[in-house]
C-alpha cells in the first residue's frame, strides 16, 4: 500500500503538468478530436501537444509531425489511434522518454487471438521503456479539478468527492450530468480498459490516499488480482469508504462482461465475499452505487439506527418509515420533551408520533428550522429523515394573490428560499453528531433542494433510496468496527 | 360489480357538473381559498358556487351566504371548513337536495374518541340526505380531463392513463410533477380519508370500468372490507392491470398508518396473498408503483422473456443485462440472419453479442432506426431494450464545431433530434407485437427522450428500473392467465 499519491504509477496519469495528443486532427468526427475538444472546453492549463503527420494546426494548437519534436518530454501521452499503428506510437513516446500513457485505442485482447497478441506487444514495449499506461481500449480519466476532462464527453457540474475506478469507459465520461443532478461530482475517475499495464487495484489504491476523494465507487467486471485488490481494500475501509457493483455475477452479466472488456467473472456469492470480507458495500445497480456514495461522503458515522421522520404529508410519511424498516432502520416514539418543546408550534391536527406529521402548516419557516431543531435534540434519535415538498411553488401563489408583480416574483421567492436553505444548512452545524437526510417527490434541481445538495445535505428522488443510503452507511461503520476487531 | 362509471357513487364527484364550495374566502392562506384557487387554475368549466356568511364574492365568483341560495341543485358539495360545522353543512347540503360530496376537514376518527363520534354524526346525516362523500380527512379527487383539480397544489402536465386511488391525500395532490417528469397523467385520482362512506373499494369498482384509466394504482395503508376488495378486484385484473403500494406491513409503517388515518394494518404477508390472488402487482415504492404503471400501461402483451439490449457503452450494457437477469429476463444470443443484416451497419469494434454493443458509431441515425427495426425482427426475442445516451449534446458539439452560427443551433439540433424521434418511435407501429422500453442516465428532460416519452415509449433513469418494469408486466399476463384458469 502507497503513502500518497505521488508514489502512484497514476500520479501522472491523473494530473499531467503537460499532455502529448496522438489521434486529434481538424477532422471533429474522429474519437480523438473529439475527445481533445472536450478537453479544450474543460480548460485545462498545461501545454497540450497533438502530434499529427501533416496539420502544422490542430484544434488551434500547434502541431509537432513527431514526437521527437516535442520542445519537452510531456508528462503523459493520450493515444487514439487506429490499432496497427498504436504500438509503434508508444515506442516512439519511449523513446523521447515518456514515462505515463492513456491508450484510448481499441482492437486489443477484446478482439481475439490478433489482438491478444497486439496486446503483448504493446506491455513489452511498455516494460522497455518503463511506461505506465492505462488501457487499451478504455476512456481514460478525469480530474475535474485540474479541469481535465479526456473523455469523449463535455464536463458538466463542479467537482467533488467521488472517486471512480471503472471497468468500463462509459461511466467516466458519461455520468458528469447525472452525478451533478444527484447532489455528486468525480474527485477523480479512471476508466481501465482492458488494464494491461495498470489496473482496478492501481486506481484502487490511488483513490485511496487521494486526499480529495471521500467516497471511493467501483464498476467492477471481473477482477484478476483478487490476492492484491483484497489486500488494499483492507486498507482503504477503515478510513475511507468503498461502494462496488459488480455486473458480471448473472448468467446475462457474465456474458455481457466477456464481450466487453473479456474479463473473466465469477458467480455472486464469490464477489459478495470478497466484498464482505473486504468492508466495501455492494451496490445493485448505478443508481445505488451513487446513492450510497452521497450519503456516505457528506453524512458523519451514526450513533445508532434510530431515525426520526418530520413530515407534513401523511402518505410520504407512512412510506418512509415503511422504507426505514424495510431497510433495518428503527422509529422510536418522540421523548415527552420533544414533544412538550414542539406543542406549541404545530397545529392541532399535527401527530407528534414518529413520523412527525406537521399536516398542514401555517408557519413554514418553522418546518426547515425550529421544528426540526427540536427533533435534533431528541437524545433517543441519530437520524432525522425530512420531506420536501415545493416551498417555492407556494411561495410563488401566495405572492402572486398578495399582488406581487409577477416580474418581481422568482427574486423574491428565491430569496425566501434561500433562507429556509439556509437556516435548514446551519441545523447540520448545531447538530454536527446527528445524520440529516432529505427526501422529495418534487425534481431535485428545485431551488431549496439544490441549494442543500449543492452544500452537501443528502435529499433522495425517494424515501426507499434515502432509508437504503443511510442504511448502508450504518453498514459501512460496523463493517469497519468488525475489520479492525479481527485482522485479515 | 358495476357496468360503468354511471352506476358509480363516485360519478358526480369525480365528474361533477357544478361544485358548491364551502371554506373558501378571500383570505388566500386558509386551505379552502388555496383548494378553489387551484381549481380556477386548471380552468374547471362548471359552475362554482362559493358559500360564505359574509362576502359577496369569493375568488372573483358570486358566493351564496347559504346553499339554500344557489340557483341549481350543485352535482357536488366540497367542504373545508372547520370540524364543529361541517355536520351541519352536509345536512343543509342534503336539505338543498345535494347528493355528493368532498370532505376534505378533517378532526374526525383519526383525532380520538370525540372524532369518532362526530364522523359517526356526518355518517348519520348522510344516510338521511342519501348523499355519498369522500372522506373526511381527505384531499378529494383530480380529474385533469375535466380539468378539475380541487387540491392543494397546482397541477402540471397533461391527463394520462394512471388512475390512483389512495388512502393518502398527499400522492393525489404531490404527484403531478413527478407523473409528468416520468412520462404519465392521472386519469382520475382518489383520495379516501378516513373512508366513512365511500372506500378504496369502490374507488377500485370506478377505476375499473373508467374507459381513460388502462392502469389502476393504489397506496394502501389498510383495507377494511377484505372480501369486497377481493372480489373487485379478481373482477378487474383480468381486463386491466392494477399495482399496489402497501405501507402498513412493517412495524414502523404499522404505526405510522394509525396515526394517519387510524387504519389497522395486517402484516406484509397476508397483503401479499390478497394481491397474489386478485393478480395485483405489488411495488414496494412509490418510484415502482409508477414505474410499473408506465410499462403496464404503453406496451403490449409480451409473447416471452426473451430481451434484446442495444447499446453503444460496454458499462451499460453490462449492468443492463445483469438488471435483466436478475429480474428473470434471458438474454438470447442474436441469430446467425440478425448478424448478417447488422453487419453492414456496425463498427469493427462492435460486439453482435447480446447485448448488442454498437460502440463508437459514425452513423447515430441508424441507431435510432435501422439497428433497431433489424433487432425487432429477431424471432427468437421479444423484447428491446435500448440505451439513450444523449445525440443532443453530440449534435450540438458538431454543429458548433462546423462553424453553424450558435443562435441557429438549438433549432437545427432539436430538428434533427425530433426525427430521430420520429424514427424510433415508428418502430412502435412497425413492431406493434414487441416490447420496446429504453433506458438512460441523462435527464429524462432532455428533448428526444422527452418526445419518446411523451408518446408512449417507456423509458427509465437506470436498467434496473427498466429491467423490473418489464418483469411486472410478465408477472401481471402470469397472473392474469392464472387467475382465468383458476377461478375464485
Amino acid at each position: 500500500m502507497i503513502d500518497s499519491i505521488y508514489e502512484s504509477p497514476l500520479y501522472a496519469i491523473v494530473n499531467p503538468k503537460s499532455i502529448a495528443f496522438f489521434g486529434a486532427s481538424n477532422n471533429f468526427m474522429r474519437m480523438g478530436s473529439m475527445i481533445l475538444s472536450s478537453v479544450q472546453a474543460l480548460g485545462y492549463e498545461g501545454n497540450i501537444y497533438p502530434v499529427h503527420l501533416q496539420e502544422k494546426k490542430v484544434r488551434g494548437l500547434t502541431a509537432y509531425a513527431s514526437i521527437m519534436d516535442l520542445p519537452e518530454i510531456p508528462d503523459l501521452a493520450i493515444i487514439v489511434l487506429p490499432t496497427n499503428i498504436v504500438c509503434q506510437t508508444l515506442a516512439a513516446c519511449g523513446q523521447k522518454g515518456v514515462k505515463h500513457a492513456i491508450i484510448v485505442s481499441g482492437g486489443f485482447r477484446e478482439a481475439g487471438p490478433e489482438g491478444v497478441a497486439l496486446q503483448k506487444e504493446l506491455e513489452a514495449i511498455a516494460l522497455k521503456y518503463g511506461i505506465r499506461f492505462l488501457g487499451p481500449n478504455c476512456l481514460g480519466i478525469a480530474n475535474p479539478y485540474l479541469k481535465l476532462n479526456p473523455t469523449t464527453i463535455t464536463a458538466e457540474g463542479p467537482p467533488g468527492f467521488v472517486g471512480l475506478a471503472s471497468q468500463s469507459g462509459s461511466f467516466i465520461t458519461q455520468m458528469f450530468d447525472y452525478l451533478h443532478r444527484n447532489g455528486l461530482g468525480f474527485s477523480a475517475a479512471m476508466s481501465v480498459g482492458n488494464e494491461a499495464n495498470i489496473d482496478i487495484v492501481d486506481c484502487l489504491e490511488y483513490l485511496g490516499v487521494c486526499p480529495r476523494t471521500k467516497v471511493i465507487t467501483l464498476y467492477i467486471e471481473g477482477i484478476s488480482r483478487g490476492g492484491k485488490f483484497i489486500e488494499t481494500a483492507r486498507a482503504i475501509t477503515p478510513h475511507k469508504p468503498i461502494v462496488a457493483i459488480y455486473a458480471g455475477g448473472s448468467e446475462a452479466g457474465k456474458r455481457a462482461v466477456r464481450s466487453h472488456t473479456g474479463s473473466l467473472s465469477g458467480p455472486n456469492e464469490i464477489y459478495d465475499g470478497v466484498f464482505r470480507q473486504c468492508g466495501i458495500i455492494r451496490a445493485q445497480s448505478i443508481a445505488e452505487l451513487f446513492d450510497y456514495a452521497l450519503a456516505l461522503g457528506t453524512l458523519p458515522r451514526p450513533k445508532g439506527n434510530r431515525v426520526i421522520i418530520q413530515t407534513h404529508s401523511g402518505g410520504p410519511g407512512a412510506t418512509a418509515a415503511d422504507a426505514c424498516s424495510r431497510a433495518g432502520l428503527t422509529l422510536p416514539p418522540l421523548s415527552e420533551e420533544t414533544v412538550e418543546k414542539l406543542q406549541p408550534m404545530i397545529p392541532k391536527t399535527a401527530s407528534t408520533a414518529n413520523p412527525l406529521d406537521l399536516t398542514y402548516s401555517l408557519n413554514s419557516e418553522q418546518n426547515f428550522f425550529d421544528i426540526p431543531d427540536i427533533l435534533l435534540q431528541e437524545k433517543n434519535a441519530d437520524i432525522l429523515l425530512a420531506y420536501f415538498l415545493s416551498p417555492g411553488m407556494f411561495i410563488e401563489r401566495i405572492m402572486n394573490e398578495m399582488g406581487i408583480p409577477a416580474e418581481s416574483i422568482p427574486v423574491e421567492r428565491d430569496k425566501m428560499l434561500m433562507e429556509h436553505a439556509d437556516a435548514f444548512f446551519s441545523l447540520t452545524k448545531r447538530h454536527p453528531d446527528k445524520l440529516i437526510v432529505g427526501f422529495t417527490y418534487r425534481s431535485l434541481q428545485e431551488k431549496m433542494v439544490r441549494s442543500l445538495l449543492d452544500r452537501g445535505v443528502p435529499i433522495y428522488q425517494d424515501p426507499e433510496r434515502a432509508a437504503r443510503s443511510i442504511a448502508a452507511v450504518l453498514e459501512y461503520y460496523k463493517m469497519r468496527d468488525g475489520m479492525t476487531k479481527t485482522p485479515a
